[in-house]
């Protein structure tokens, strides 16, 4: 029959380097700007498996990273899982608890991490004892003093290292990467990704109807590399052999700016609270963004202003897509398909404003609180369930697998809503939405429609108590410098788009939301402080 | 860790059913144009399936097809699979006894066949007695007088059918599909794909910077459908929603300038012979070719000239590919890499007319007559070995699977060179066959039936370049002492056993056929002379 040959991650590393290896990597560093080759990286890939496997790195074990988005974490990306050990991507912002108990959680035999990252460690150092080593990843050729046992040089290690090949009988559904994603209550949950997991996905990214990943590409990764693999886009651009952009520690929307413009990036990807901030600065200083050919949006709703703006003031298509921790995470993406370009640009903006619809090789159903698939009329709400070959089935040694996945189905907790065209609007979290008089109300669609406001910068919308609705939705809002809103006006606002009794109660002016580390609204905590502030009024 | 969904055909068809359940195929028939929606076509293939369970298919069994591009050759491509049989194209263009010995060795259930196959299965139907019925392909609604036991109706099978759903707990590793290719020696060796492969292969298909099949494309699978299931085109199409057009039982190249133009076909793929069939035609009465973006073109190696052509004259992006029935087929992909854009144009083309670089998820290696690997210089000289995850590891219960499967690897047979580029160029085949319309002629069947005529002492073909058909068989003959033979009879002998498209074009008598030191014929020497003799009369 067929060749039994298995899907792995340095395969992909392997291609690159053959067909593309002249192909440029450009990373800001702690620094300065560093340009390799993909010869050249996958040659230091390969001396990083080596030195790991010298510190005592043994098949399966887990390698955690704390690390920014640049060439250093690219490589390891590859060695980790080329030696066929696990590639532990932590999130930075979380609180030093949480990391030290994901470190532990996952076992974490070595770490690398970023020179901002000591100060972190060093404060719970004596809760991770189990850490063999500690790899320091900068440009910098002398250790800094630190109370962290075994730390030594990245480039040192390099240097030293010998040149070893990839592991050659990895097995497909072997571990290749795990990443945690916060808990509405208790610590993180791991998720596990496979080797087969990985390259589809990064597959899947290079089809047409996709991101089209493409070797003619710049690939600039903006959403953190510890951020569900940056979106697999690292993987990708690397096995097609685009050319890639690292935005490297601390970035601003101003660097970002640049890298587009001096580099000419084509495709990036990111949160919508970064493209606010970008087109923010350049509404103020116009550059040249003419070379993106693909905006990529998704981690929350972005809005349909934001959207418009990129599209018609700057020609930079912007695509909304969606996934989560658990789900790779490519999951829809919203792009009108060949015979909906003749639309009305209105209805038009309304299909790209959905989070889109399901790319190859996933399966999805839309469950009513009947337990019955909803009628995809773009109307009735249920919970989005998922299946696929991308999709986790579990979350690592962990008792709350069995509340998120049944039957052979990850419950994603998202209430959408799926039209005709199989476009997927996601109206809330299943926990997000407001009851009032036993009606549902969408805490999204209000908060997308109040973004539209020339005045508002950022909305939240979330429920409080009623003694006779049981809930009623209350809008906090952060408006932008310099502009002005009443809560009158911008009720006025909705009351356009919106049934009366789906119009918030009370509109909150705040300095900013509260966010999680992946830049989400923390509702819970909005929540508290919305009862507090309207509990003294 | 992550879900263990397998990547299966049925998923394929079922993403466009949800997802573009619009969109349409169209297709010429034995009687007319059908065009009918993939939402049609999904219910019909199901249907399809059913009824095939009703004549005594199960999982496992092989169910053979002797049929043109047409719609209802896509319905069997995924109800056959989607019911966990396998399907089996078979090669309409081969002998009568060929085709015995193909439906024979694969056991073939079930035949599928188009009306103007009636004739050459009554004239073998003795030989193939295990075959339990025949499904006529046709828009007609009666049935013709034929000798063949238990012949239906297509439609009728249809109209009486329940539409069950696919089966459901299909291996990924389980087989899907089968097709023979013509062998040096003996008889055609068969080639088994399994779901895996064949969903891989078509993921490959739609990746960006290989044939970036698309939602938005209007894709005409030219190559016939039994011919490696038609490159894995349909396959693709149908996942990614394409409109697809099939151009139905003996097309001309008229009337696939008349699809192209009328249905603004964007991709189609076939061999070299086609498109300079179609160019003759295009060049005598100019039509509106400006849909298609690209022109696939394998099967054997195209003529600079008729890249130029089609480039320079109609603007038509015309692509160099290259694979065996053994792979799927995609191998190589000439496409131009981002910084050889800016090259010289003669540079470009030289590069384009090379077979291309590598597809993802495959390897390669090229190995010198010291079985070391030759360096990717374009000049040194190796037989090609592939490797991957849409590689066949053997021929379906056959011997000479030891000669081409060897330590993982696929031995191709062809002689190649690979430059700093990764773009590889055929220079020969170890094995001297003769391709003649993107179809093998065996040299030493030819041979062997030329030596059975009583009046033939040795016989040796080889191959002469044709402006049409690339390459065409010449016969030198060396005959008994005392013995007489002309030309006429000799190809009259051979014509009992072989179809019209094998008789060789001339018949040379010499004295002696060139031989190598160990006997064999040196067919080098004897094209060379071959060339001469024809040259000169």
């Amino acid at each position: 029959m067929m060749m039994n040959v298995p899907l792995t991650i340095p395969m992909m590393l392997e291609h690159a380097e053959r067909l593309f290896g002249k192909k440029e990597i450009v990373s800001r560093t702690d620094r300065g700007v560093k340009r390799l080759t993909y010869r050249e990286m996958a040659s230091r890939t390969r001396k990083l498996s080596s030195a790991l496997k010298k510190l005592g790195v043994q098949r399966g074990d887990r390698v955690g990273t704390l690390a920014w988005n640049h060439f250093r974490h690219l490589e390891a990306y590859f060695a980790i899982p080329g030696m066929g050990a696990v590639l532990h991507t932590i999130n930075i912002r979380l609180s030093p608890q949480q990391i030290a108990y994901i470190i532990n959680h996952a076992e974490d035999r070595v770490l690398l991490l970023d020179p901002d990252l000591l100060p972190v460690l060093e404060s719970i150092v004596e809760e991770i004892p189990k850490v063999r080593a500690f790899i320091l990843m900068t440009d910098e050729t002398t250790l800094p003093e630190s109370k962290l046992p075994n730390l030594v040089l990245y480039e040192e290690l390099i240097q030293q290292a010998e040149e070893e090949p990839f592991v050659k009988d990895l097995d497909e559904n072997a571990p290749a990467g795990m990443c945690y994603t916060s808990a509405t209550t208790g610590n993180p949950k791991g998720v596990v990704y496979t080797h087969r997991s990985v390259v589809l996905h990064a597959m899947a990214l290079g089809l047409a109807d996709t991101a089209a990943v493409s070797e003619s590409d710049t690939a600039m990764p903006v959403v953190p590399m510890f951020h569900v693999n940056a979106w697999g886009l690292p993987f990708a651009a690397t096995w097609f052999g685009s050319k890639q952009v690292f935005p490297g520690p601390k970035f601003t929307p101003q660097i970002l700016l640049d890298l587009i413009e001096q580099e000419k990036v084509t495709i990036s990807a990111g949160v919508p609270t970064i493209w606010l901030a970008v087109l923010q600065v350049l509404e103020k200083n116009p550059r040249d963004i003419s070379s993106l050919r693909t905006l990529l949006c998704g981690g929350s709703a972005a809005p349909k202003s934001l959207i418009q703006t990129f599209e018609e003031k700057y020609g930079v298509p912007f695509v909304h897509a969606y996934g989560m921790t658990e789900t790779s995470p490519l999951v829809f993406l919203s792009r009108l398909k060949s015979y909906q370009q003749d639309l009305p640009m209105e209805e038009k903006m309304s299909f790209r404003a959905k989070q889109g619809y399901l790319v190859p090789c996933l399966e999805m159903k839309v469950v009513g609180s009947d337990g019955k698939e909803v009628e995809p009329n773009g109307e009735e709400m249920g919970e989005l369930l998922l299946r696929g070959p991308w999709i986790a089935s579990e979350y690592y040694q962990d008792e709350r697998t069995k509340d998120a996945f049944r039957d052979g189905w990850l419950y994603t907790g998202d209430v959408v809503t799926v039209d005709e065209e199989g476009f997927v609007s996601i109206v809330d979290r299943t926990k997000d939405l407001i009851k009032s008089g036993g009606e549902w109300i969408s805490s999204v669609d209000l908060e997308n429609a109040l973004m539209a406001h020339p005045a508002v910068f950022e909305a939240a919308v979330v429920s409080v108590p009623h003694p006779k609705w049981q809930e009623r939705p209350v809008a906090c809002v952060v408006l932008k410098e310099g502009h002005q809103a009443t809560k009158d006006e911008l009720i006025e606002f909705l009351a356009k788009d919106f049934p009366k009794w789906w119009l918030p109660d009370h509109v909150l002016f705040l300095q900013e939301i509260p966010k999680t580390s992946v830049g989400k609204f923390l509702k819970r905590k909005l929540r508290e402080y919305v009862k507090e502030a309207l509990g003294e009024s």
